[in-house]
């Protein structure tokens, strides 16, 4: 499992060729607090989450996710201290700050489509600022989606990979953004911790039935 | 892949023997828009699919998501005139609307943690009504965090079955809300087709550089 995948270049698929069966890994996963701070993740399988986040769908391919990986020490203990001290933000071998560019539809539109056939850009390119121009909460819809969509990408990578991985948004989200340097207009959806469990999880806290969430044709 | 998963109960979790390999099914993942019409579902695969999602996590455990599964045909003629007559929306397998309920925070939240600890539900469950209450903005980021969430749940779930799946937010959701009688405080997010591809997904229009996207420490 730490073969590294290959790079993704524009339009090429990364192939591995071996791991967990992907039921098992939705179903496993579980949001773990604990980890072994003394574990050290090889930087290639941390690189291969990232590449695989990458390959997640977002609305007319405008990748409007911005990824923070927080390697240094200093940087990791100032986030910890804006988590109210959650010990599994430095404990963690990986953790990512999972941010958007809100003016993703509005900038640049052409480099979402640039290898395919020049008659789908015209018609799809000019689409994307049309859609979100002066739309300030369809724009923070879609970067809350788009990261909620890349954040289970990991979570089930991760598990599928060995490690054990936790969503939070328990953070002062004002302080981490000062200690990221999030340019304007951007914003922090979440963060992940990734690592191997001291503990596993505790069980699910409580399933609402099927038939609670479910609704078939209508409300 | 067609064995049942077994039903989920509280604090149980299913099992499924085997599929796809996790990395293989999210490398192989696309948005795919035109499906075989003919072809039947298992509707056994149909609910291993929805009971994966609700293994989906979300904040608080709140479980906002709401799947609305639309097998009606009129229903889903509707729906297709209410997303510019797009194909996919009738001629896939499966038609799910994924909404959320706005006041899951606000509403029972007992029931998200009735499993757990006496102790622990004193602590946590009294949190979130305090966490959403009044923040009209902070229930509509939960939404589409958790819909984006269990959205690639089902997605990546739904490839390593054999099936194919497309996101899609191209409709107008006033209409579809009155289709499918959207409740007063819920949203829906997106809307998924899920089937048997007629033809291949086209190449990634463009990956963004891994530079451009992802950053060490800050911004």
């Amino acid at each position: 499992m730490n073969a590294s995948l290959l790079t993704v270049t524009s339009g090429v698929e990364p192939t591995r060729l071996s791991g967990t069966d992907t039921t098992t890994a939705i179903v496993q996963r579980r949001s773990v607090k604990h980890y072994d701070a003394s574990y050290n993740m090889p930087e290639a399988d941390a690189k291969d989450l990232l590449q695989l986040a990458l390959l997640s769908p977002t609305s007319f391919n405008m990748q409007n996710w911005r990824f923070v990986w927080v390697q240094n020490k200093e940087t990791r203990e100032a986030i910890k201290n804006a988590a109210w001290g959650q010990a599994q933000v430095t404990d963690a071998s990986m953790l990512l700050l999972l941010c958007a560019d809100l003016t993703a539809g509005t900038t640049n539109p052409e480099r979402y489509w640039a290898l395919a056939p020049q008659a789908v850009q015209d018609v799809i390119v000019p689409m994307i600022p049309q859609y979100y121009a002066n739309n300030p909460q369809l724009q923070r819809d879609e970067a809350m989606r788009s990261i909620g969509i890349a954040s289970q990408t990991l979570m089930v990578a991760a598990k599928a990979m060995g490690y054990d991985s936790c969503p939070m948004i328990g953070f002062d989200p004002v302080k981490v953004a000062e200690i990221i340097n999030l340019p304007a207009n951007h914003v922090i959806g979440m963060m992940i911790t990734i690592g191997k469990a001291k503990e596993p999880a505790k069980g699910r806290g409580g399933q609402l039935p099927f038939e609670d969430v479910v609704f078939i044709d209508k409300f």
